[in-house]
């Protein structure tokens, strides 16, 4: 077949370098030559296909994960893949599996964390939960061998859990002696090494279809049940604390904080995967709202591309301006995990609580944009976005238990204001605010200025624009403080105001992302001038959606509202010729981006035609069915057919 | 099993009639009646069985639609069942069939609008379009008796098209001896009577999976190509203009306007339709967050009811108000369409473009926030939601398309913009605005008005709400004008404002639903109160969540838009008692609910312990592929193996 590139025009417009750009995407040179060649090395495998995923049975997806997750892995071993290159192999091919969790061949594949949300035993003939583990062996005096788990609420929801996992580590209150000493980790043997089946006792089973054709349906989260297991002692994992042979509880002088650690780092990947989840959804919309035409035909001429609609740039350009803005703020979340991780390690916690509540902020403010994002992706497509094979509904559907997983984002936006309320009342004790909170030592100031954006182009000063967002987020936080301190007690206050408090904390989030946007936009090589307008988009664009806070607060005025809509017209245009330069970018393959939608070289229709042939429902040109069903409607026998 | 209710606490609390409320849900007795004994009847017919849906192969859900449809009207014969009965046995048995669009049981089953989608053939053999149709008879003399159609360009997505319509309904544009007659209805025969195989020349399938499990690929909407079919000239339909035996085209004196008759009947039963899918979701999110428990144990007591954080309720309540809302509207359409029609019989065209902006801007707004809505309850019952059993996804996954047909959501509220605008243009020509834009008749007063509210107890005032609904429609619609009026063209004026023209119709739709509650919330016989605290709700969230539309008009100050703020959480703790009785009213069985999570009697957690032990993955304890795929892994034989 000839080579068609239907999208070549549009390429041809871009006023960047699209080569630095990818450069920038990818984080480095080296890091964009190892994805490049890993993602080819993906598509050109054909054990790697997945295009067939939304038409399987749940049995054959599931073993056609099995499979590749096998796969993959014979291949990191054979090719000998650095950890970097296997974990882009994971990535490109981006099925969820068993393996995920642990990502490493061998043993740890089956360790499971069992921390999924328990089903309370109402009804069920099983005891209440809080007394779930029963120290028996302590009651016996020495030597403590074992530990007794007489029954244990069942577990839901752990990825790998109901069919693979031949391991688990169980968290469970601990009781010696009848003393509680809290929530401890075991690792307890699940299944037999030598034919899979579940030891005596362990009852495990997959938790049944989730959302989406394939999606996570490839995953065995599961359920799990004891009944009188009894594990080894030393199977407790004892890093912080330990039970001796004589049954003693230890606590170890390991600080928990820790702990802390590990969420800030598991939390800058989901912002990373945001990114990517965000900017596949852009650029399968964007390339397709540059091929389809509708309406607005002159003279008989070809219809207009919808890409040049003002609703449609006003729908899409600041989703991929967000999926720019979040690529950066995740590398700059790996800048501060290394920087946590060096402080804990030198024993100072100082910055623990302010990179926690920004990682979580963080978190909750990329995940849930991305999920609503992608759905506007599909609706952008119109119709044919409601196809699988745009792509689209998959990834919405593999992407939103983001917003539920690692913390919910309600409840960690709860998280931050916390964090927020505590730094305004400490403001008068002169501990001054670090990290993301800085701009909260500046309060004074930040309560009394106004905005001085006298004409639309003032708001392209980062000045202008980061006033703004500072000067919403305090003042949203002052108020919130003084309305608390009105109600009878705190959490009275922190209760009654909670949906204040959660406004308040994606302010303050919002504000990061601006913030880290503006600090390094100007230094994207090659690209600065196109780095700058997505980044204004991206400002301006909140800017208005959340006008209303920024007017209550008293932030800006109408009138600079209104301007900055005027501006944001102006960016939309200048971003307009870039568009499709801008999401080529990415540097996805057809492969990854699995959409006949966003294909590269935009033939999408004759595709999506082609494509449609390979459903199982045209096997036959007349269905399964046809004799027993139809056939008895349209012969007017209802009466009479067995049905 | 003995009968639990967890859920007879919260029902014990209701402080209204929920046996009249189901009355005015349903819209009268008779209605309530004929629903619950259909809805029973469907319910206890195990061949309307839906839960195994979305496991299910897509040959195997569909051939068992086609089944349910079969037995649905064999039942519709069988039992004589009026209309009104078959149509809500229809709604019950809730599954999308081929035979929706035309529902009915015999000939007409087999007809289909061809008014799908096209998809443009570039790069395909088949020519450009725009001459689709060439009346290759109207070449020859007398006697006219086909139409040719040499090909035409292939049509995507009808209903029922792929796989079991006999006939279709396909516009194409009609020339006659070269001369434009522009798009024409005909008659097509696609498939055989006989053995259903497509007639020679036509190329017919399915167009693949869509979105969800289950969802609308139970629906084989339809890919349809043409190649050299001649059809009898008598099957153009001839009701507006015929071609006459001679080959002469003719246009009848029936009006055109009429067609718009249909489009306010089809559009009064989406808003219909979204105030069912909205209370259904809200009904199954509403129970679990009643049920489900989470943190705030206090010396050792229960967990909080999810329900009872000031957060869930913020999220959800205003939901439940909407679907309220939407159900009145809906109701008030109905009037609405009887109203247009018998104007339209007596040739009265006047009130059509206000009634058509009317039900263009109420389909937008109601599909587009409850698209939105389901998928905010999906994510209210935490991780849960995100199960098939659930029933959210499925729902999500069966509702989304409705923001794209009959009309894109976005299209149609720029076509609501363009009557904005117009009505605004005559305001000073002494025409006098009607409807739902009789306000603007005011325009004025409410450009100079300030709203009087004082303290939060004033906006409970209807007087007070709809000003402020009022003051920023008509603040927003003039400042467009003015703006687009400073434009070089008005077209170009159009273009570039096209997304405040969107958000300005959408704050006139939100008014004509506010609007609409307040004038007949009261007359809710039995449930005045509850009807007006819904009615509050709705409007005040709306005003909290537009409030950047409502400072920047000035309709109100930011003083009193915090003040609606404090009403707001007033009647969120009113709402709180009642909230179980609400879902209730809408009446729904748990079939129907098709929802774990939502089940009447509250007893969620075992019912979804069992549900899980019926996914097809847990046929087996040990997984198909464990000995190809797992075993090899585990027992580090990787290298080896053959996968």
């Amino acid at each position: 077949m000839e080579e068609v590139d239907h999208l070549a025009d549009e390429r041809s417009k871009a006023q960047f370098d699209v080569e630095a750009m990818k450069i920038v995407w990818a984080g480095s040179q080296q890091q964009l030559d190892v994805s490049e060649r890993i993602a080819r090395l993906v598509a050109s495998d054909p054990a790697f296909r997945k295009d067939n995923r939304t038409t399987l049975s749940r049995k054959d997806l599931f073993k056609n994960t099995l499979r590749k997750a096998a796969h993959a892995w014979k291949r990191i071993i054979e090719l000998r893949l650095s950890e970097q290159e296997a974990s882009m192999l994971r990535f490109y091919v981006d099925e969820p599996a068993f393996t995920d969790l642990h990502w490493c061949p061998y043993s740890i594949v089956s360790v499971n964390c069992c921390n999924g949300m328990p089903v309370p035993p109402e009804g069920m003939p099983c005891p209440m939960p809080g007394d779930t583990v029963d120290m028996a062996a302590a009651r016996r005096p020495v030597p403590c061998t074992a530990v007794g788990m007489p029954w244990l609420v069942p577990m839901w929801w752990p990825g790998g859990l109901g069919k693979a996992s031949t391991h688990g580590v169980v968290y469970a209150r601990l009781l010696v002696d009848g003393k509680d000493h809290g929530v401890n980790g075991f690792i307890v043997q699940l299944r037999s090494l030598d034919d899979h089946s579940p030891l005596p006792g362990i009852t495990v089973a997959d938790i049944g279809m989730k959302f989406g054709n394939g999606a996570y349906n490839t995953m065995d989260n599961g359920v799990l049940r004891f009944d009188h297991v009894r594990i080894p002692r030393d199977q407790m994992l004892m890093r912080v604390s330990q039970v001796t042979r004589e049954g003693k509880y230890v606590q170890s002088d390991v600080p928990r904080q820790l702990l802390y650690g590990t969420m800030v780092y598991v939390r800058q990947t989901i912002v990373a995967d945001a990114s990517c989840a965000l900017s596949r959804a852009v650029c399968i919309a964007t390339r397709y709202s540059a091929v389809r035409r509708q309406f607005g035909s002159q003279d008989g001429g070809p219809e207009t591309q919808v890409i040049d609609y003002k609703t449609q740039q006003n729908r899409l350009f600041p989703l991929v301006a967000s999926a720019y803005a979040y690529r950066f703020v995740g590398e700059w979340l790996k800048w501060l995990y290394t920087d946590v991780t060096q402080r804990l390690q030198a024993n100072d916690f100082s910055t623990l609580p302010e990179a926690h509540a920004c990682t979580a902020g963080l978190k909750s403010l990329t995940t849930s944009t991305t999920a609503d994002a992608i759905e506007e992706c599909r609706k952008l497509c119109g119709g044919h976005g409601y196809l699988c094979s745009s792509g689209l509904p998959e990834l919405f559907a593999v992407y939103v238990p983001a917003c539920t997983y690692e913390g919910d984002n309600v409840v960690l936006l709860l998280q931050v204001a916390r964090f927020l309320m505590k730094t305004v009342s400490q403001l008068g004790s002169g501990k001054q605010p670090v990290g993301t909170t800085a701009y909260m030592g500046r309060v004074e100031h930040l309560l009394q200025s106004c905005s001085d954006v006298q004409q639309a182009e003032d708001w392209l000063k980062p000045t202008a624009i980061l006033e703004a967002f500072e000067a919403r987020a305090a003042r949203m936080s002052v108020a919130c403080a003084r309305n608390i301190s009105k109600m009878p007690s705190q959490e009275e206050g922190f209760a009654e105001l909670s949906s204040d408090l959660v406004e308040t904390a994606v302010a303050h989030c919002q504000l990061i992302v601006v913030h880290r946007e503006i600090e390094t936009g100007h230094t994207r090589k090659g690209s600065e001038r196109t780095a700058t307008i997505l980044c204004n988009i991206y400002a301006l664009f909140l800017l208005h959606k959340h006008q209303g806070e920024f007017l209550a607060t008293g932030a800006i005025t109408p009138k600079q509202a209104s301007l900055a809509s005027d501006q944001l017209r102006v960016l939309y245009a200048q971003a307009r010729p870039n568009a499709i330069a801008l999401v080529d970018a990415f540097n996805y393959t057809d492969h990854y981006l699995g959409s006949v939608l966003g294909r590269y070289d935009g033939n999408v229709y004759p595709n999506l035609y082609a494509k449609a042939w390979e459903d199982p429902l045209n096997d036959t040109v007349v269905p399964d069915g046809y004799r027993e069903y139809i056939r008895p409607m349209l012969k007017q026998q209802l009466r009479t057919a067995r049905l």
